[in-house]
């Protein structure tokens, strides 16, 4: 599939076209046409006819887009026609139920290992995985193959575990409420759960909906 | 303080300030000029005057912002100037794991109850909430002043539960992964967490960063 340079708003969106094809491909629909897929999703049917036209020519006339080479096209350029390594970094209440959470492995996405530095957890088990010492982190990182390192550490604590990670390409899902300074190789993606909160909380206040 | 039309660019980045603000006032920094805090946040200094003078007159020339006035004034604009009530429906393990994260009661945001359909969790407790049953939501919020319903649940019950709350005005925190149908009087906020690892899947895959 070819590319071009996409935009952010088009990045943010891909996700949840994704999610649509996959909850269409699951009811067993085959095709859908633009318009029909604009109602479900709440956009403009020429809106989405732009963003998918980045990756390439999908619909056609008079037949809609067929959902599930659309699903695999779009499930390639997010990356996930391959299985994500994973670790998580910080087993507090959020960690642990991150690592509970049994809907990233369907997509892929696969909790390998799971560190902590409380030497109370170290050596329990949550599910599959054996909690290992934070010391350990790099070894692990140089003997097996990760993709993403998942932090659910407070925020004092997260800098510092991603300075100690060396020169690896990484993915960090970062839930610390703190900006990480990064460095070449490193792509993040924040979670900040309080800033969600807070955001609806402004639009309650000034009863406002976010766009999209 | 007055206010014009917000965009959402600029409501999606106050949090932000708030959290940078609230970092840089317990640090006891009492004021701050746009360049200082544009290099601490990663903007522009000129972002960072238009976007706050949305909100009034904050900087002065040669003097900078008066931290705790500025985050005062955001804190007012962002609704948490006054204890924001929530109850969270479904005790899995992310339910779980948000009603005992200590950082939103800090941030006047308190949980007061919460909902489960399963009787095996019904009357056990978390800290210091007994889990009600889910058929008594309703009465509560007839009774206690609730701002905000914390959704937790498979995405096959929150569009159930959305549409039993009937005409109550209410912001819904949405943790299922899908998108609520709403109405007049509910304001949602989604935290799609598999979206934000697909994100990051295709940044890593492109070696692309987002930009804000």
């Amino acid at each position: 599939m070819e590319e071009r340079k996409i935009s952010a708003a088009v990045i943010r969106r891909l996700p949840r076209y994704f999610r649509y094809l996959s909850d269409l491909h699951e009811q067993q629909v085959e095709r859908i046409s633009s318009k029909q897929l604009s109602e479900l999703m709440g956009l403009t049917a020429s809106q989405i006819r732009q963003d998918l036209n980045n990756f390439g020519e999908f619909g056609l006339q008079g037949y809609g887009y067929n959902v599930n080479y659309l699903r695999d096209e779009i499930r390639k350029v997010l990356g996930m026609d391959k299985i994500n390594n994973m670790v998580l970094v910080g087993l507090g209440n959020l960690g642990q139920a991150i690592l509970r959470y049994n809907g990233f492995a369907g997509k892929g996405f696969i909790f390998r290992a799971a560190f902590d530095r409380n030497p109370t957890r170290i050596g329990t088990e949550i599910g599959d995985l054996r909690i290992r010492n934070i010391n350990e982190l790099n070894e692990y990182l140089d003997s097996h193959d990760v993709d993403i390192v998942v932090l659910t550490v407070p925020k004092g604590a997260a800098q510092d575990i991603v300075d100690s990670l060396g020169e690896r390409n990484l993915g960090i899902w970062n839930f610390a409420s703190m900006d990480l300074v990064g460095r070449p190789g490193l792509t993040i993606e924040n979670v900040h759960l309080s800033e969600s909160l807070m955001r609806l909380s402004y639009c309650l206040k000034h009863e406002r909906k976010m766009d999209e």
